[in-house]
């Protein structure tokens, strides 16, 4: 590995985010941190203003801080992750968790498709995804189909075999949570819309660290989590968005006091609000968008483009190094493609007793994720890997596979 | 109000809970807090436990948080909460806000009640909860009944008049957030079961506060919010409690990868758990269950017997204050019952102009709340509370009707 080594300062050396990395929390015993994907580092400005919340907004202004901003933020910070993901404001909210988004964004879409009797989805789906997809169709009396991937990882042709007039939903996942493969969004929503059908994007795997255009490619909604890429915190709430077209019409399964058109007016009658609020249910947890809000702002500042760019450089090198680990005989097969605009931000490779490995390069202070059966998943995030730090976590990966 | 202060002065002098005030944040600028019904202080040791979560946890353990412990905070934390609530462990979960906890009660006691066709609200019960109960009837294709109080605030005699063997829940609300009655949970209750049906208790207005025995009145399901008089933020992750001979059979409309049996299988099927967890759906907010359990233990180290005591002598303060105002010929109403045993934990009075007159005390340092159209809610909370800043707020309030 010692030619990566090099390569790896070059890389380093060459790249325009390199400074965003000392702006997040660093601890000595992670020597390497791979599981960005699973959950970001946490920015220092988090960690400073949090405390400001606490001490001078909860603890100082109490209840006056609903009126002084709070009650804005479901919009706001939706807004802002919206900006991320190529949608204009208005219809992105922040709020609840990723599996509630889910839920809602699949009925919302299916009261969008009166008539049509099929909800769509992809059986290499986030377990979560597909749990919930098959209660929405059992709720709404809905056939569930599932499609499955070809051998490059495209679920195109599957789709084809069953997109007609009967199908309301289509679910999907932007990039595939194991094997990293990012689907092509603007033309697989072109063709769930052929065939009259809207899609459902999830976005968990992308948000932050893939260009999206929601409004140009016309996505109807999408749902992800600002835990990964955008550095929220654990559980910090998820993103749900739904097309301006669509709002003043889906009905959501959970309507409550925050999507009402007047939140404080608490009427006898529910009248949904028309806009991206419709989407809200109950109350939103305010420390948790304050969270989200800085971690958003830092991605937006480096700008989605240069995360991608940088990225696919982290992901090459990723790919580069397991091939020269493959060549020297090591026990390892590659699941993530190689051409990189066909991967996310992560790459994954089958190994021999993953997990066992995992909890070996864990103790090593090397921290990658496992995924049943025998994944091991390296997630690598812009704005805090560096090549240095990949580097001598694949040193050490090449340490554990060589005993 | 001079001899109010006197009282006010012994009052605070017997309080064996006056300690409890000096562990929140107080602010010179707020005279007198009487909204803690609407958004509990903040527990200096919450704003020490958050700092420490947040660097020692997220930014230094970072994905390997979830093994050491996070994972397991939702059932914890429940737990911790059922303890207050009279509920054994393993009944009890926080997470998801409490509108959503509403909506997955509704359903849970409907799926436990097949082919029985009504869903009976209260009239009075807080929008959110009429908004999802509606919702989930349609859903569910269930005929919402609505009953009415009587004059003294009771439900009974309106509930006696529907319950019968078409019924399958009764959704109900321990204590009435405009009002303060609080209702009779162990005979309403045992008076819904007589029918065959199931009850859903809303414990937003009392958890913490009031002294509840879920298990021995042998409630099914319990939902409520714990950014009150639990002090755990502004949108804090709400509870949901459903009763162990139910929790192996419901069935709950958002089911994720959390309330599967086994969190990590990411199994092809969904098995849901057949303990508490059955009730999560994604992933939680750490950072609030955090902050959750804080103010939960501050709750339970008082004992809410003691709060339930001391709650009493505050709102009985109040009511007698209020009265020597209205003998002094001031415009206003008590809303809130005299009797101490048929009240919570917050006085509201009815008065002209409440809106511009809440703002008024606002400014003044007061905070009370308003609710639509003409309710002035003064909420009183036993750990913060002291009877010097009560009588402080009653005496502003004076000033201001008297203008």
């Amino acid at each position: 590995m010692s030619d990566f080594r090099e390569r790896a300062a070059a890389l380093d050396a060459a790249d325009p985010l390199s400074a965003w990395r000392q702006q997040f929390q660093l601890d000595a015993d992670v020597v390497a941190y791979l599981d960005g994907n699973s959950l970001g580092r946490l920015p220092l400005r988090t960690r400073e203003r949090l405390a400001t919340f606490v001490r001078e907004e909860w603890g100082a202004r109490l209840i006056r801080g609903w009126s002084e901003g709070w009650v804005e933020l479901p919009v706001v910070v939706g807004d802002e992750v919206g900006a991320l993901l190529g949608a204009a404001p208005g219809q992105t909210v922040v709020g609840d968790s990723t599996s509630i988004g889910i839920a809602k964004a699949l009925h919302a879409a299916a009261s969008l498709a009166p008539g049509r009797t099929r909800l769509v989805v992809d059986a290499s789906d986030f377990p979560t995804d597909r749990y919930l997809a098959e209660e929405v169709a059992r709720q709404r009396g809905l056939e569930l189909v599932v499609v499955h991937r070809d051998a490059e990882g495209d679920v195109a042709a599957s789709l084809a075999d069953v997109l007609d007039e009967r199908t309301a939903v289509v679910l999907l996942s932007h990039v595939d949570y194991r094997t990293g493969v990012l689907l092509d969004l603007p033309s697989l929503t072109a063709q769930v819309h052929a065939a009259g059908a809207l899609v459902v994007w999830d976005l968990c795997h992308s948000a932050g660290v893939v260009p999206t255009s929601l409004d140009t490619a016309e996505v109807d909604l999408a749902v992800g989590c600002t835990y990964k890429y955008l550095n929220g915190g654990p559980g910090a709430p998820a993103f749900l968005y739904a097309a301006a077209r669509h709002l003043p019409h889906l009905e959501q399964p959970l309507p409550g006091w925050w999507s009402a058109d007047d939140l404080f007016a608490m009427a006898e009658e529910y009248r949904p609000a028309t806009d991206a609020r419709r989407l809200l249910s109950g109350t939103p947890n305010v420390a948790g968008l304050v969270a989200v809000r800085e971690g958003v702002a830092m991605v937006a500042e480096a700008g989605v483009e240069a995360a991608r760019a940088k990225s696919e450089l982290l992901t090459g090198f990723t790919v580069d190094a397991l091939d020269a680990l493959g060549e020297r005989g090591l026990a390892l097969q590659l699941v993530t493609p190689r051409e990189p605009d066909r991967r996310g931000s992560h790459v994954t490779v089958r190994v021999p007793d993953a997990r066992a490995l995992t909890a070996r390069l864990t103790d090593r202070g090397v921290v990658p994720d496992f995924r049943e059966p025998d994944l091991l998943r390296l997630g690598l995030a812009p704005l805090t890997t560096s090549f240095a730090e990949l580097h001598a976590g694949l040193s050490v990966l090449a340490e554990e596979l060589a005993h």
